[in-house]
């Protein structure tokens, strides 16, 4: 069941141990399914549990799968590691308030001899709770723990070529779902219709290959609710004169392609109109500026030099690094495509513009998953760039 | 938009208050997006980032909305809170390596002169990471930090008759996700087919009303896979002479009524048919015995002494408290159905009892979703309660 070869996670995991030696970090906990994933294969919607890999910077030494033992067998079927490197907590430590998994990893660090190491932890992701640091911390007194957080998801931000290749895929699916989506909001129809028959597409997939479900399920504030960009849906019908943004990803093995969309029942007003063709115009900037050598910050100040010209100003950021992910966030945590993100961008990163425009009483996007190459930002999807008229 | 009466979330309110007083906690931090809902109505994919509810013990002080710069707007039409009790946080807190949304928590904390006060945050709660504790603690060096991960899941598992209410709409939805389950699982089928058939039932929901996204998505473990709980779906098809465990659920405004049953293509194994049968009477067991006044930890030894006669063992919790909550979990935290539980039932909690039984190549899972009652745990949904065979 390996989405990839061996060679590949062993690649990843080379790539992630120089991050790591450049840090001075001996042990590198991993709790968040990502990055779990991207190192190992390991799929399995258990991550509502502790769990995570320990991977050793030495590289004769395999990553460690740690998690509740029903979800051992997952682990031996979905990932690389030898049995003996699989190794499961029991039962009574799940939502316990007197003993905790990450105190069941302390015993595990000791064993290995990291006890008087230095230990990376993804500090402030989600999976990685307050209690996980304390027991760790109060557990090995003698190590010295710091915060990894960025490591994985900086390594990964480079995609290789099989995983442009899902994100291909995930974008052949995207378009299938936004296509579902811009169909299904009509005036009169219930909102939960259209979500359903987005969930569909975004599942099923395409003939030759099935989906996964993406990390956000589809966001689709509408009418007034379009001045806030992460309401979903409710069983209220769709109404003529009001806009309704999708904002929505396919999704291969892990790979998430986002998509955001303003669909418009009925004549727009000339501000929703205008703004849409100012927001494609930036977006294409942006896209052009998406180069390797170039920096994050340089992509959102080609954007904002040329929405300025307009009078139209957005102050959170333009975008970020995205691709393998589970809920709650398809974003990676890798770069923000905003001003003091200086990462130098480089060629087979993926991102997602989303140029998100929330007034008082309305708002609007339209976005692209890109993949950055010499030759500017390439979307990955081939859908109807502009507003949405129905 | 809200789902409750702004009293329904005030009589919460109070409970959660009391809960405070007895142990001490002069301010509670929520961050669980079920604590924020459950306390305020608020409701948006906005998870993905740092945000919470304060929440004073003073009953003359309401809570406070703490969240993302555009995501304000989704607190003003979803809570009840009044508009100077939302306090947004500027766009370059979000993923950055430099400040912390809780560090903007710490002076709120500050202003509202509890820096030197008893405050509760849920330590163990994905959400809060070790970030945040590190965070808040660093920045309050004066005020005493404690773990209330329990608070809000102990106070919301007991249900008012209006929950009630919604998890009776949430189970209408699950039975109908459910035929759609056992209906498409068929030899040959591609399993992502069957998946996105079970969302489109979840989403769209009855005639009379709409569906929300359940807290987990399918777990659709088949064939081999089955050794082990929380696999999804690939695109493979369904194959004769195998089983599939079918988890899912259905949920109404964020209330979630899980279900689990296992489905067989084909005359099944005998082992499988009698295990089947063994578990069924011990759910019947367990149930008899979620009533108030006995215990959590009751419910588990009526499984156990009935299916010890016939030589099975579980060794897995047998189940929680369910009901509202976001991913990546439809347990609510509040309960946990295993030796040393001792919490005394009362009417109107709402449970999940599961009896998973994994072995080393096949396993099964028949679950149901009940209210406690006087008479017994009653079942929220309506379907053929065994091994259903194909």
């Amino acid at each position: 069941m390996l989405a990839f070869a061996e060679s590949e996670y062993r690649e990843r995991l080379r790539r992630t141990r120089e991050q790591m030696a450049d840090r001075g970090i001996d042990l590198l906990l991993c709790s968040h399914p990502a990055s779990m994933c991207w190192l190992t294969g390991y799929d399995g919607w258990s991550f509502y549990v502790h769990q995570l890999v320990m991977v050793p910077v030495d590289a004769s030494r395999d990553p460690i799968w740690v998690g509740r033992g029903m979800d051992a067998n997952a682990a031996r079927v979905t990932t690389w590691l030898a049995d003996d490197h699989i190794i499961p907590y029991s039962d009574d430590y799940v939502h316990s308030a007197t003993k905790h998994p990450l105190e069941f990893v302390a015993d595990l660090v000791r064993q290995g001899g990291w006890d008087r190491s230095r230990i990376g932890v993804e500090l402030d992701t989600f999976y990685y709770t307050g209690r996980s640091h304390t027991s760790l911390t109060g557990a090995l007194p003698n190590a010295t723990v710091v915060d990894a957080t960025k490591v994985v998801p900086t390594v990964k931000a480079i995609k290789s070529d099989n995983e442009i290749a899902f994100m291909e895929r995930a974008a052949r699916i995207v378009e299938r779902a936004m296509r579902a989506a811009v169909d299904g909001v009509a005036a009169g129809r219930r909102q939960c219709d259209t979500a359903a028959d987005i969930f569909h597409a975004q599942i099923s997939g395409t003939a030759e290959f099935g989906g996964d479900y993406p990390a956000i399920v589809p966001m689709l504030p509408s009418g007034p609710g379009t001045n806030t960009p992460h309401l979903t849906w409710s069983d209220a019908p769709f109404r003529n004169g009001e806009a309704t943004i999708i904002e929505i990803a396919g999704c291969y093995k892990r790979y998430n392609c986002p998509m955001a969309r303003t669909v418009q029942l009925g004549k727009p007003p000339q501000k929703l109109a205008d703004t849409a063709k100012v927001v494609v115009e930036g977006l294409h900037s942006a896209m052009e500026a998406a180069r390797p050598g170039n920096t994050a910050e340089q992509i959102e100040a080609a954007w904002r030099t040329t929405i300025e010209k307009h009078g139209i100003i957005k102050e959170s950021r333009l975008g970020y690094s995205t691709g393998l992910n589970y809920p709650p966030d398809w974003g990676e945590g890798g770069l923000s495509i905003r001003p003091g993100d200086t990462t130098e961008l480089q060629e087979n990163m993926t991102l997602h513009i989303i140029p998100g425009i929330w007034m008082d009483d309305w708002g609007l996007e339209i976005s692209e998953c890109i993949q950055v190459t010499p030759q500017g930002g390439r979307a990955f999807a081939d859908f109807e760039r502009n507003l949405i008229v129905k």
